[in-house]
């Protein structure tokens, strides 16, 4: 991304983007844009729409409740989608949110609230879920937005898995794996489909950790002598995954 | 740590222990056992004080302005003090305990503020930062407690480092880089003395960045094909070089 571009607000839009085009966005976005960033005719933003890269463009019309824009020209081509799925036991609202922020920054695909025992919340609103990925992608420059997968259990999460995912194989953080450094089981599985499960702030139950070491699908790896919050493990797991064996080469 | 203590409270206190002793704690750790967690005579805690490990403790007496305890027994050895030196540029409130807390929990063992160019805030609270430091080593079940070292200018750190740091490498997450992975960069690193520097928010300055190229000591690494946020540069860095090069292992 041009240095020129880095100070721009960004916004994830719908239809499709193509030089020479014009859109109208909605009310919020409206609204957004010309009362709360002020941004007049003239002004320039960068629209993304998880296909077509980011565009350039200049507001042609600046009501709050209706701006217009013309779209000028492509300043980044479309990343690919991830392949990488992460699956997380949901945490109390600002910490979820700042998971799904992470997750984003990170790299991640798709991201699918698991319920286990020790799970804190049990009422997840998907629409905020999905309001959040879009702002993180917003404020970081991320051109694809994770898909946000309908909540499930543990339990069926096992059981669907070869169905649902394949080859896919699933990394959990194992707090009672004896302290270790994960470089060398990742290495292994380069070129593969991966999927990273968080485990929530209590951990996993013992019945629960017996069932994922029995799924052939699944290697439990260490995260060091510590015990991290379930949010710095995230961060952490998914560093070592996309440096080793994920899109950072 | 065996699994019957990891729900006890723990403390950080500053004398020694040692089995058959018994010490009184101060008026604020007094108001926190007795009516903030309810503790009563008989009941157990955790102290440690970063030299003698962690012990197991009794409330013998549960005045609120003087609680006093008898030690029992070890339970943990004392983990040696970390060499990993982290300078970040300082964020605001919220974000900047938050940065404190994720690098006690990734086994760093000296924090250090570094005044950037672009760096929001101005006036930091030793105290706080220190504060922080020992609430995140009680929570995480960390026997070491960072030092804080007093807040610095860049070009200062740069000028000193070699009377100070010695033949420490010093590590920078440079957003300039071309996305790469530093793997192969941190396992030529194996055996050395680490430091971390993080930037602000707004990232360095060219000429900062310049300046940094230019000392012999420094490593700029790729955090690989997005921009991260400072907090999360931070946990992802250090989980690279702990797992590869740390004491992950």
């Amino acid at each position: 991304m041009p240095r020129s571009h880095a100070h721009l607000a960004r916004l994830f839009v719908e239809p499709d983007l193509a030089a020479g085009g014009n859109l109208t966005l909605g009310k919020d976005q409206s609204l957004y844009l010309a009362a709360v960033l002020r941004k007049g005719v003239g002004d320039e933003v960068v629209l993304f729409n998880g296909r077509d890269g980011a565009w350039l463009c200049r507001l042609t019309g600046d009501s709050k409740k209706s701006v217009t824009l013309e779209i000028i020209e492509q300043i980044a081509p479309q990343t690919p989608k991830s392949d990488f799925w992460y699956g997380f036991a949901p945490l109390k609202s600002e910490r979820l949110d700042y998971v799904v922020q992470k997750a984003v920054e990170m790299g991640v695909g798709t991201i699918q609230p698991v319920m286990t025992q020790f799970t804190q919340v049990h009422r997840l609103k998907p629409d905020r879920l999905s309001a959040n990925a879009v702002e993180a992608a917003e404020q970081c420059e991320v051109l694809n937005v994770p898909e946000i997968a309908a909540e499930i259990s543990l339990d069926r999460l096992l059981a669907d898995w070869p169905e649902t995912h394949g080859t896919r194989t699933l990394l959990f953080a194992d707090e009672g794996e004896a302290s270790s450094s994960p470089v060398a089981a990742l290495e292994r599985l380069a070129g593969q489909s991966i999927g990273l499960l968080i485990g929530p702030e209590g951990g996993f139950s013992d019945a629960e950790r017996e069932k994922l070491h029995a799924q052939p699908f699944v290697i439990p790896i260490s995260l060091g002598p510590r015990i991290l919050r379930a949010d710095t493990a995230a961060v952490a797991a998914m560093a070592l995954i996309q440096a080793i064996i994920g899109d950072w080469r």
